[in-house]
């Protein structure tokens, strides 16, 4: 499962009744909402205050690589505030779009675990802060299409059989019909670098959380099976056993690598790894690197001053160094 | 010097006054006339007799692609035999275009030292034999172009800076006018694959033969220099030690990879050794290499039968043995 399944998220929307939504309020009102939510969630358990406006803008990219927070979060820092736990399995962004964005992200396929952890940290929050709801509409939140639950689960697959054999764009389409969306992890569908995809619910009104966790979860084991028979099928072309091989040598070996090309590379590596071409190897590994060397990642290891063909340098560096 | 310059060969062509060149040779005198050279190269010094109709069609590339033999010396096997030394240093083509094209190939520059060889190996021959000569035209072959000393003398130049900045066609053109001319081993000029070069003479009437070396050593060494100058050049820019870097990368994992590829991977890997750039590898490592990796090289060592395909696997597999 694994071998595809590279991570599962949760994520909960909530605001608080007593204020309006993040746009209709000013700096002032934002950072009175931030503090209380703070207080609230410090008194469940330890987390890391991270006011937007403090850090630099590599700093808050680099979270968004991580899928700590959301590109959207960090396009305007007023009155934004993101509690982060100290395993970095949950994040709290305050002010984004709505009040409260509360995120597991957890490794391989465990929908309902990580939906267990958000469940109970919403519950243990909904006993300080006043949640907006609704009988009728559930959870109240800026967006109508996050109405009822305010549950987005998501999943992260590798799946570089679909994609060579161009059946993601396919599957894409059908999965529409079920509430659910593929989409490229960077950039769109079958143009995603490193073959990563997420697929998510996309209702969330009408339908209990199960519901939508079991439908994703289905969905989910069913594009796993697809996957391994696709990557059973094409791995027994030498060219493709081939490239794989050659992915490795290059990334052991290269001194200037660009995002895309060592996103790619690592890609067909991390599907050699899986099907047992290199002992030395672990998922963990190709997945933590994939996550280390995108671009704000490494201008936040070495020096935010890299110029671009000095990143690239220092990124071929780091892979060399982690995988030599 | 050895950076540049692979390995150096002289080659003399030389005929029996009592026969007609082989061109107006029936099968019986070739014979005759082949053991006759045979017999007396024998009491000079221990050669393996190899009668080209006796061998395979993969052998007698091979025996091409080491440079041992020409390519016109198996166009037609009627009663060509060859004499190859011990160490492979010295072979004599009996009844080529001449009788005797007797050559002597050595390792890096060494014009003087091969010629001292051959010329010793002719003087012997030609006690027992009697060379056909004139005093005005000196040795005389079938081909007018090789009367006067019937000397040819090379160097296999490794010029991957120079084909870098394309320079060797300018390069190519001058020589001409020196007497001397510039060829790619592999296919014409700047197509050359693995960026190697041979520069020989084209006179040999009218100029001794030490003349004839004297020029093609000097233009040698001004070529070495251009060719170092033009590295330093090329090696200050990091995609140029990137693509070295990767070439043996590439080298150490592929699972199939054809010839062509190979070569100019390793004339990277090459230039990357004369540079420094790693420590574990010879330049004599990778000029065997470069030897062995040749189509008919490779059916030699592993088998006569593969196919194509077959045959670039086991040319991967034979690289990765070596190189890790």
């Amino acid at each position: 499962m694994k071998n595809v399944v590279v991570s599962t998220r949760i994520r909960l929307a909530r605001n608080l009744s007593d204020y309006p939504f993040p746009i209709r309020m000013n700096e002032k009102v934002k950072s009175e909402l931030a503090d209380k939510v703070c207080d609230a969630a410090k008194t469940i358990m330890p987390f890391d205050r991270i006011d937007m406006s403090n850090i630099t803008k590599t700093q808050a990219v680099s979270l968004v690589e991580q899928h700590l927070i959301s590109p959207e979060f960090i396009s305007n820092s007023e009155g934004r505030v993101l509690l982060l736990s100290k395993d970095k399995t949950i994040s709290i962004m305050i002010n984004e779009e709505d009040h409260i964005r509360l995120q597991v992200i957890m490794p391989s396929l465990c929908l309902e675990e990580a939906y267990k952890v958000a469940d109970e940290l919403d519950t243990k929050l909904s006993e300080k802060l006043k949640f907006a709801y609704s009988d009728k509409l559930g959870f109240l939140t800026q967006c109508p299409t996050n109405l009822g639950t305010g549950m987005r689960a998501s999943v992260m697959l590798h799946l570089p059989a679909l994609k060579k054999s161009r059946a993601v764009d396919r599957i894409g389409s059908n999965l529409t019909k079920l509430g659910l969306t593929i989409r490229g992890l960077y950039g769109e569908s079958s143009e995603s670098i490193g073959a990563m995809y997420q697929l998510s619910n996309q209702v969330s009104l009408g339908i209990s959380e199960q519901s939508a966790i079991e439908n994703l979860k289905n969905i989910t084991t069913q594009l796993v099976t697809q996957e391994l028979k696709a990557r059973d099928r094409i791995l027994s072309d030498i060219s493709v056993v081939d490239t794989i091989c050659r992915s490795l040598g290059i990334l052991k070996t290269a001194r200037r690598i660009d995002h895309a090309e060592a996103m790619n590379l690592l890609s067909n590596v991390r599907l050699g790894v899986a099907n047992k071409l290199f002992d030395s190897l672990s998922l963990d590994s190709i997945d933590e690197l994939m996550c280390d060397i995108q671009p704000a990642c490494i201008l936040q290891r070495f020096s935010a001053e890299l110029s671009p063909s000095e990143r690239d340098m220092k990124r071929a560096d780091y892979l060399r160094e982690k995988l030599n």
